[in-house]
């Protein structure tokens, strides 16, 4: 027996065969071609699963007997009890019954997700925050993706459209966000966010390393600032020390309000290792609220990277 | 068969005997004298219970039977696993067994709760929240006090601390808290908050009608912005406009995190009416982050004022 997962991407498409205990066994992958329409995106969907199958069937990871079932994980609002991607802005998908057409052309019963929550729900099952009850996962990318565990089971809100983290405010008439508020947590803590930050700092300091770094690189990324720090450059310290501040305050309003066992922060910033996770874990031990001799929310890094999404996506027709 | 509810504030302790469904039959209070000693209120506490039972026993609501429990909701950290009060810093009580130390003395089956989550349990119960499956209760008192309920249960986070929503920062950086923060929701949405809100705008405007309307009370309240706004005084408006703007900045991020059902406001500010309700939904409606033909979390009143507390408390075993 083994679960079928489908993580859709607005670059990539990506399948694996997984186990019940959350083992990725193997997987494909196909470019989406997001610019064509849907049915030919969910061809290839489809064509992905059969291949998956067929893999599956080869013997070469034993006998895995029948697929159990199809998950898929998809960007945008989903409604998982309809199986409907209601909006999915990335790929122009409105209203497309993709859970319906996936079980008539494959034969498997199919299961819908939001992608960040499939993704949440795979580091929960077989990533960092395994073998416990709850666990809120952000991923910090170009926007900030979050996914709400409680009592082991995915939560979504009334609308499933729960667990939108990254569009809370955490500074009134703050930056302009892509979803109509100003200072929302995503607009500090997203890579974009980052590059915003470290660009206004250069531009007050036109001496700082910082303009060196984005040089040579022919851009400012999210690196940069994290970069000039380790080099010393004030203005760079300056950059990473208010971007950590942004975070921890999002992170200690999660805590605060949801008080789950863990918090796990994904994506690419979290190369920086200790570097961005000690002061971090500093500056929320200090400001949360939490009486003395209470058990603490653990901040963790994801560990599943891309496969979280696959893994999830695989097993979320359980949560 | 009924519930004894115990409701244990800073100034009063009320309990109260309430039906199944959630109807308060009838309710007593004392004085709370928090400067005494624990065992002392203790004692208080358990004579009210007992004035209950009589009063109960008496056949005036009819044959009422036998309580089958008593729930007692307090102020600060408590433990509904252990029964512990550990921390009520309002009372000064610290990890007091009042679970067991009840049940004792009186004889019936004991469960504690958080004063805040009992009074949006009993909204949810038999308030403004009946019937739906999940409800955030906030109260804007001196404090932001709040309760979750998802899926018909209250929600408590891992070490019933979960839920502290008025300590979320929705302005970084922004005026200090009492929890050691800077800039949370409560800072502004309090009752206390508005004072400062409104003293902060009287400075900066020597002439408006707020000096008045204060000089004639004694006091800037939480009154005092509205009374001046309805008069069409511009800096009254100004403190009402940022007030609104602030309270509904708190209450779309929690909508967007948790997509509840409803979100109940309580406290006297409510008082306002549509003074307050109607610009407040309109913000709402304007920036929260859900998808075209979704269901909307709607804005309610609280209901039940001070009863919700004995009537959360004494079914708070149930959920």
């Amino acid at each position: 027996m083994y679960y079928i997962g489908v993580d859709i991407g607005g670059t990539n498409i990506s399948a694996g065969a997984v186990t019940e205990e959350g083992e990725l066994l193997f997987k494909k992958s196909v470019k989406t071609g997001k610019e064509r329409p849907y049915k030919e995106v969910l061809s290839d969907i489809i064509g992905l699963i059969r291949q998956i199958q067929k893999e599956a069937d080869s013997g070469k990871y034993g006998n895995l007997g029948k697929a159990e079932s199809v998950g898929l994980g998809c960007p945008g609002s989903c409604n998982k009890n309809s199986g409907v991607v209601e909006f999915a802005g990335n790929l122009n998908w409105h209203n497309v019954p993709l859970t319906q057409d996936v079980e008539k052309a494959t034969g498997f019963p199919a299961c819908l997700e939001n992608d960040a929550r499939a993704a949440a729900y795979g580091e929960f099952v077989a990533g960092a925050a395994k073998g416990l009850n709850s666990a809120v996962v952000i991923t910090l990318g170009t926007g900030v993706g979050a996914g709400v565990i409680i009592d082991k089971k995915i939560f979504r809100g009334e609308n499933f459209a729960g667990g939108e983290i990254g569009h809370t405010v955490i500074l009134l008439d703050g930056p302009p966000c892509t979803c109509g508020r100003k200072g929302c947590f995503e607009t500090f803590s997203s890579a974009t966010g980052l590059i915003r930050i470290t660009k206004e700092i250069m531009e007050k300091n036109p001496d700082s390393a910082l303009h060196k770094i984005a040089g040579e690189s022919g851009k400012v990324s999210a690196r940069t600032a994290f970069l000039a720090a380790k080099q010393g450059d004030r203005a760079g310290k300056e950059a990473v020390d208010f971007y950590i501040k942004a975070l921890a305050c999002g992170i200690i309003n999660v805590i605060n309000a949801l008080q789950p066992d863990c918090l796990c922060i994904g994506g690419g910033v979290c190369n920086e290792g200790d570097y961005l996770l000690k002061p971090l874990k500093e500056l929320v031990a200090k400001e949360v609220f939490t009486r003395a001799g209470k058990k603490n929310t653990e901040i963790l890094i994801c560990k599943l990277a891309n496969d979280a999404g696959i893994i999830g996506a695989a097993l979320v027709g359980n949560s």
